[in-house]
């Protein structure tokens, strides 16, 4: 693995969206917004594409179904789900230059050399203190056990007693003087605010920082409106908000961002199968839309670093320009949300299954994507450079279904009629499909846009149209180039862009 | 119009959209969270078709470009807009009872005969004060110019001299106490909440209250990114939120909803020309997807009533059980908006003209819809309760388009093979439509249930299809059935769901 030419890709990307209208920084005239950002014209035609073939791989099933529910809730849920006592990064200060830095994000600010330092620095303070050594090797032999190799200083940091000592012998990696952190502190990532015209802590509502609590909430809303039986899931898509401190790697890691959620409720005795097969089905669905299948691996978790509401989890992993990285998890959560919701809110549960004449708390089975993390999956993934008849081309090589425009229309001459045709094969395809016309600058440079876009297809009206009512389709992977005739294009298109 | 009647019109649908699963309480297990609404699996479907409708009728126009802008913005993006300042109601509380009011909601909470006692006790007031009878005076000629005919009550407690007075003759509605109000002070509608880790001033941002301003501050990057000349628009659709101290009408006046807003980008003396096409587009645009025309008209604000930034104004509005109530608003916002922007955040927002030679900053026609507000307007537009067999039913009688279920699948018995022909049927037409199988109960029945849902197609499979391939198709509205061989169902129903 290159670091420099990785993260070359990544700023190439980063530029290429901003320049094509893929994504902008939040509020960018005013200097930006941390960890926000924008869809511009082409990104916001994928992230709906996206969204919405995940939509119907999920509801357009019989035992699946949608919901949408608001993105403010009672606060009662987060005590229930236990984000309020416990969704919290550990934190400190540098007293000198207010500089705030996550426990685990400091690690990666320190340098090699500036960690063993300090490492040789505890390890000498074990001399005075032989209880210490112990807590040391304890603290490293259980990392080594959860994340296999580890460096010492990374475990010694992320434990409470050692990281203080630690901590007193690294510089701040902003301002560089030493000894001047603060202790550790939990700091919760909800985003707060206060509903109703007083601000006081019995108005406080969050903003969701996952989409998940509103689908367990509404169980039996739905099984009953929907008269579902178990087996059965509810699907949503929504936007979710997380105070990070740390902002990272683009859409990565940001404050708002969208998810795709799908909780599948079932028999508790049925769990193992159906993790099984909704695990085998998400990896299937990138895939299927044209992701690498070698960037793409599952990271199952080990059993002793599960969340405390997971009997069994693994992420789909996609390899990203700086290493791979969660674009989805899937989780066997058990009935821990359910029981939880049921205690805290008073109200029965439990579903009754006719088959069995039994009651029960169902299992639930997560499929948790993040919307904005398989958009710069899918578009990093689509990205290529190619050198065609000695000159680069930029391409992106999305699938047909995710493409944000999918036919470019294009007059080779801006006159002797060929403008009149195009424009009526533009009326003819805009009823289905997102297109684009363009007749501006040599058809070469036209093709390269439309390469740049992602646009599958591009429909060249040439002086042979006008005699035989005949265009060009040219491909954007292979840049083969068809000849077909005009009242064939609407169906020629809609079969493949839309098979299965 | 008869109020009763209404109410329970209301009543009913609030009611059916609970059991069926179009919109439930927000957090409905832990008592629901005021002024926020939920989407169930019908109206899920309901919501994603209007807004996929609205989406087509605006972005796939060439003039006119998506975008999906972040819900946190740059906090100087409401000092610009005026929000921070200006973004208030007037509010009172009960001393005694420590309830809170809108200033105009409590004129509505009072009855006719307590008003009318207040302004006589006003009125003799002025035998001490001759100031304040002309105060008077001019304050209701002010609101009769304004808004014509206008109770005294109403005029006089919304300005702030009077209402004092005015408020100590008043009893309050909930404890019934007198002479325990406060004066009235401004309350800001915005949510507020900390970006980053420290809760202090400089950490504030805001919940955006409109989706437009997402919009203006992207104005250059989508222009140019997209290469648009003037006059060209750029859409977007997202939630928005309100801290209504008063929410009211089930999703009428919410905390949480959704906008479709579009902002139209003019040279400036082309202003009123785009304005009247928008005007007239956007009413058509209901009606093309059914709702009653004689429901909607448009209120077209008198020049003296228009907001601060614009320089003509109507609302599309829709005759709700309530009365009229505003679906969206056409606005000609002039260069307001891109030159306060433009003045705070130093970034010149001006637009070069290639055919005139000449730089400007355009003027803007927005098109400002609300998602949620269409949703209920759809919905309660489409329900119907019809004698039929001397039997009454409930009937959603969408615009197949906006129909969350497009057919039924009916096997008319679940035996002799019509489940297995009735099967592939829905495997069918699952490619392309939202569809739902249903084998349990009498046909009667169940067509009565795909009535209640808004199923414009209800497909039966009986003893005939075994013996010669074909099945019945039901039409919702006028009941009539066909019959057409299974070969040609799911091209019978593309024709009429998609036809123009």
């Amino acid at each position: 693995m290159q670091k420099k030419p990785q993260n070359e890709i990544l700023e190439k990307i980063v530029s290429l969206a901003k320049r094509r209208g893929f994504v902008f920084q939040s509020s960018e005239i005013y200097g930006g917004l941390n960890g926000c950002w924008d869809y511009g014209p082409l990104g916001v035609e994928l992230l709906k594409n996206i969204k919405e073939e995940w939509w119907k791989a999920m509801t357009f099933r019989e035992d699946v179904e949608g919901l949408d529910a608001s993105i403010l809730m009672h606060p009662r849920v987060w005590e229930a789900s236990g984000h309020v006592d416990s969704f919290t990064d550990p934190m400190i200060d540098c007293k000198s230059c207010k500089a705030r830095f996550r426990l685990d994000v400091l690690g990666e600010l320190i340098n090699e050399k500036k960690k063993h330092k300090a490492v040789e620095e505890l390890k000498l303070k074990f001399t005075d203190n032989p209880g210490w050594k112990d807590k040391f090797e304890t603290v490293i032999q259980n990392a080594e056990k959860i994340n296999g190799a580890v460096d010492e200083f990374s475990a010694a940091i992320e434990d409470s007693e050692l990281n203080a000592i630690l901590l007193s012998e690294v510089n701040c990696p902003q301002c560089g003087n030493k000894n001047t952190f603060t202790p550790a502190r939990q700091f919760n990532l909800m985003f707060k605010t206060f509903i109703g015209p007083v601000e006081d802590s019995g108005a406080v509502v969050y903003l969701r920082p996952e989409t998940a609590q509103g689908i367990f909430v509404n169980f039996l809303n739905v099984q009953s409106s929907a008269r579902q039986k178990l087996p059965f899931g509810i699907a949503q898509i929504g936007k979710a908000f997380r105070n990070e401190i740390n902002t990272k790697n683009f859409l990565f890691r940001t404050r708002e961002f969208e998810q795709m959620e799908m909780q599948y409720f079932v028999n508790p005795v049925k769990d193992k199968e159906w993790y099984d097969y909704w695990k085998s089905e998400r990896l299937n669905w990138f895939i299927s839309l044209g992701m690498t299948k070698n960037k793409l691996r599952y990271h199952d978790h080990p059993v002793n670093k599960l969340a405390h509401y997971a009997k069994e989890a693994t992420d789909i992993e996609y390899h990203f320009p700086f290493g791979w990285g969660e674009i989805e998890g899937i989780h066997n959560r058990t009935n821990f949300d359910l029981s939880r919701h049921e205690e805290f809110s008073g109200k029965s549960l439990k579903y009754f299954d006719e088959e069995l004449k039994e009651k029960y708390i169902p299992y639930i089975i997560e499929t948790s994507a993040g919307a904005s993390r398989s958009f710069m999956a899918f578009l990093i993934d689509a990205y290529y450079e190619e050198e065609v008849n000695n000159e680069m081309r930029s391409v992106l090589k999305f699938h047909p279904k995710l493409a944000p425009i999918k036919a470019a229309i294009l007059p080779l001459v801006n006159k002797d009629g060929m403008p009149e045709i195009a424009r009526s094969i533009e009326k003819e395809l805009r009823k289905r499909f997102k297109v684009f016309y363009d007749d501006k600058g040599a058809i070469g440079r036209r093709y390269r846009r439309m390469d740049e876009a992602g646009t599958p297809f591009s429909i060249t009206v040439d002086t042979q149209t006008l005699s035989d009512q005949t265009v060009t389709i040219r491909e954007r992977d292979s840049m083969n180039q068809i000849r077909i005739s005009i009242d064939k294009i609407s169906a020629y298109l809609n079969d493949i862009i839309f098979s299965d």
